[in-house]
């Protein structure tokens, strides 16, 4: 794969738009900060009034024509100056890489030795780790009072002041996930004073799906927005596909390492230790996995107060750990050994995000019991990660019905000391498999106005099998539009600047600039060529609405151009107006051929 | 077009359906009221595990197989005894049909007379009125303390008392739209304490659809659970499509007359008239439009009030007479006689849909002056026509950020009186042209839930073209999602059992049953079988999300197993369980060949 292959949606836009002997639209550019090398990507749309709107990219180096990827190489990792600078890590030989970190065993009678043509090819490295005993996280460099390039970096990204950044991340508000061995990532942050963020997912978990098609499905995300991609593959070449993908990715990387774990023992939950699980996290935080799912508030207690549920564990990892508590009728081996746990993410900066294993998984289980245990116990993490300075995040449901939403985010807040809410949906009903991207889009609006920072996508085909291309397209837009609308509605500062311009363009009948400040450019330009095909139509100053010959936005502009100015004016020529629109010849429709 | 042709998505069910050896997994039922020839329809869903759930159905007779329908014919008057029964109507001459409804005129170059070709062929019928006086609405019959068939017939519909039903429309909270020359309509009721409506518009605007097509369209929206339909159209044809339209439908009709009588006026808006106007309204009065959109808010002074807006006057019917009253420097003609159109509306049951001509086109236009001037307005016309007994509606926007929604239905129940809320979504953000189903669909939502009677769907075409067949089924299907979010929202009684129903469904791994409860059970069906085709992946138990190999659900089901009954008794199991787990290998995954 090559440049052009990673980033198609760009260079199909750019190909048509320059057939068609137009500008593009819009160009990637860059916004300097302290030092040359903090550069933060911006996408620059240009109107054909001249102006032009800034908007925040996640695209990456992808959709930057004077950047030469090639995913064989792995992006440039941005930030290792910044790094090595601190002067608090150190390389070190790292934990070798063994067939069954991909699902191979010597022992299988499947047979075969690890896919040494699947091993990522790009410049080797060696992982690095805090010096003995120093937390090199964020978190512990924000509470020093220390602005970090990435602080600096998302501070440019979001519009607001370093030093607004650092007192979030160092009161636990706000995550910065950030490993010291994911060099590459353009620095994001998540938090409920910061733009609203989306996560997508993606993994190969059916056997369906090859490695490039997975780096495939994240260059094709973040292209769309996703500000954080997690990989949640399962079965073969699991270790392979991550390290091709972190080396690919413009944006944090996140992770389940209990889902590795379970393919190392072959499946049987019960087998599960905790040496093996640590072994997999020091495995995935040294190939730079920026935040991890733990799901060690499922404690034992807990599993039957989910026996008479309607759909009972719906999380896989909260079944995995119901199943080895059950077993064993011993406490979570996670719960038990979270301390050393702190130790080892503290020594990458790998940010916690606390797992709801006992999430409802339908409308009937919203806000029960089981849920609001666990949380009580994401509670009582949070605060022992926050002492070993390790970025936490806390996960949310799930399946609840609209006027459950606000006790979720409330209680989250009040008992995780305002740790960012990360929540999947919530799905605001069941009965629709199919639009499932719909159900929780609803609820991840309302949850993300309400204070969740970030929100975890959910495709159409949520509930019925894998999303392909389409679907992943469609659940980052859908996730978009919620997290937009609640940037909106939290009033964030410049958010409707981008809506203030769209309608500009839609009132002025401008529709090329309308395709280009749009979520989806592409979709949006199809949707008008449908009914108006030809070039004239997108200047004509109808839309195929009201069709050609009539338009209230016509009948508006006359209105306005005769009633600028203030109220007083306006009255004084209302007469005025009257006469001249009798003159003019009193035409609501426009003349046009017949 | 026959019965097959017109049910199209039943059809192609059923079919498959039985072709997989199957019964098809719903039925079209009847529950018979207090006389014979009341017999609401339902949806009987039959599951594989014997149960069944009865489901909301607005399909009409194209979904039963025992009713032979023809288009051409029209469906069976299903109210005619019972308006004749009241004796309080009766049948006249009619308006003469002219050419010009149709939109041909003789002095047009385009020359032609009316397209007698598509004159409807069905049963000849002189329309019907209240004997001279007499208000014959059932806002007359309730506040009379009379329940009517209609009224026992939404009851049943709604699972609530007849006396409610009365109630609510007595004291204008809620409308039941029926034209006594509309006796096809299976009749419904639009108000807060019953199941949220869908409204789904349809109109051949751009001269791209034809007759057939519009009726197509209708059936199409009604199957997929439009519980109303607006006629929206415009140009060639429009008195006849409307005929066609009506003849076919269940459910109540919408038209905005103004629309038509611009047509009459050939686009001078200036050069509309009371008594155009008025014999328009008698024109479609007496074809059977169930409720009319009537712009009577839009007042002179309010107009300079949008002069400064982003967005100007977005709705049609509010610029033309935004056009209108400046031409003229006078007051609105449709406020000016607004009591002899209550009048008119009396006499056949119309419905008021009083037209929010000043709507926020923008989220920077939302909830400003010119808006709830409007409103206000609208409040002191929806107090006249309830003097006239006409049934009233208020229609809402629009475009508005999430925090400004609520405003909007608190504002309107109050200065309305709380007469049913008819929104246009709200659109939570302007950026997203393609999506905006989506951006809608969110703020449809919540404003349903806040106490919104009816939604107006939006389709992905929305501001760029005009809706194909797939985009009004995605319109449709997005707002049936909000409007039964909303339904669990607000508690309505029963709604909760069809996501129960689901649920249960997909714990206990019954695909045919999610697929057979889903809102859109083709797309579901054929989303799993995307992944996962072979016809035993439908009884498996595990789905492609997690593979064969290990499923949450699965595990649950083994917990719950153990675990039935009471806490005490769960607690005390918990150790039994542990032995017994490990005693049966201690898998979680299941064994599969490899």
């Amino acid at each position: 794969m090559t440049n052009k292959d990673a980033r198609t949606p760009a260079s199909v836009q750019d190909e048509k738009s320059q057939e068609a002997g137009k500008s593009i639209g819009w160009h990637k550019a860059y916004v300097e900060g302290s030092r040359p090398d903090l550069r933060v990507p911006v996408r620059q749309v240009h109107l054909t009034n001249g102006q032009s709107v800034t908007l925040y990219d996640t695209s990456g180096p992808y959709t930057d024509p004077l950047v030469d990827t090639d995913v064989r190489r792995g992006l440039p990792p941005l930030r290792d100056n910044w790094i090595i600078a601190r002067g608090d890590t150190e390389e070190y030989a790292g934990r070798p890489v063994r067939p069954e970190d991909d699902g191979i065993k010597h022992t299988s009678p499947r047979g075969g030795l690890r896919n040494l043509d699947a091993v990522f090819p790009g410049r080797p490295r060696q992982p690095r780790r805090g010096r003995s005993g120093e937390a090199v996280t964020q978190l512990a460099y924000a509470r020093r009072g220390e602005i970090t390039p990435e602080m600096e970096y998302v501070a440019i990204r979001e519009n607001v002041s370093p030093e607004v950044v650092r007192e979030e991340i160092a009161a636990g508000r706000a995550v910065l996930p950030a490993n010291v061995n994911h060099p590459e990532i353009e620095p994001m942050i998540i938090g409920k004073r910061f733009l609203v963020k989306v996560n997508a997912n993606i993994g190969n978990s059916a056997v369906t799906s090859s490695i490039e098609e997975e780096v495939e499905k994240m260059t094709w995300a973040t292209r769309w927005g996703a500000d954080t991609v997690m990989d949640l593959s399962t079965g073969r070449n699991i270790h392979t596909t991550r390290e091709w993908v972190l080396r690919n990715s413009p944006v944090p990387i996140g992770t389940v390492p209990l889902y590795q774990a379970l393919e190392k023992v072959d499946g049987r939950a019960e087998e599960l230790t905790w040496e093996i699980y640590k072994d997999t996290v020091i495995e995935q935080a040294e190939q730079g996995v920026d935040y991890m799912t733990v799901h060690a508030g499922v404690r034992l207690a807990y599993v039957p107060l989910t026996a008479n549920r309607k759909t009972g564990i719906v999380s896989r990892g909260g079944s995995i750990m119901a199943a080895w508590c059950l077993a064993h009728h011993k406490e979570s081996f996670l719960y038990e050994n979270f301390e050393e746990l702190c130790e080892i993410l503290a020594a990458y900066d790998v940010t916690y995000s606390l797992g709801d294993g006992l999430r409802p998984g339908s409308i009937a289980d919203a806000n029960d019991e089981a849920q609001f245990a666990e949380l009580r116990t994401l509670g009582e993490l949070n605060r022992i990660a926050k002492r070993f300075h390790v970025q936490t995040m806390i996960e949310g449901p799930g399946h609840v019905p609209m006027h459950k939403i606000k006790e979720n985010i409330d209680l989250q807040q009040e008992i995780c000391e305002e740790a960012p809410f990360y929540t999947l949906g919530p799905l605001t009903t069941d009965v629709a498999p199919a639009y499932d991207h719909i159900t929780s889009g609803i609820g991840a609006a309302m949850i993300a106005w309400w204070g969740t920072a970030m929100l975890c996508y959910v495709t159409p085909k949520e509930h019925l099998g894998l999303p392909n291309r389409d679907d992943v397209k469609t659940g980052v837009i859908t996730y978009k539009i919620a997290a937009h609308a609640a940037d909106l509605a939290k009033g964030h500062p410049g958010a409707q600047e981008w809506d203030d311009a769209l309608s500009d363009a839609r009132f002025e009948f401008r529709w090329e600039d309308q395709f280009n400040l749009a979520l989806d450019p592409d979709t949006a330009r199809e949707f008008h060529d449908e009914t108006l095909p030809a070039e004239p139509a997108k200047t004509a100053h109808f839309c195929s609405m009201c069709g050609p010959k009539f338009c209230s936005m016509k009948i508006s502009q006359d209105i306005r151009r005769e009633h600028g100015g203030s109220r007083t004016e306006i009255e004084e020529g209302m007469a005025q107006k009257s006469k001249e629109f009798a003159e003019s010849g009193n035409r609501v429709y426009l003349p046009i051929a017949d």
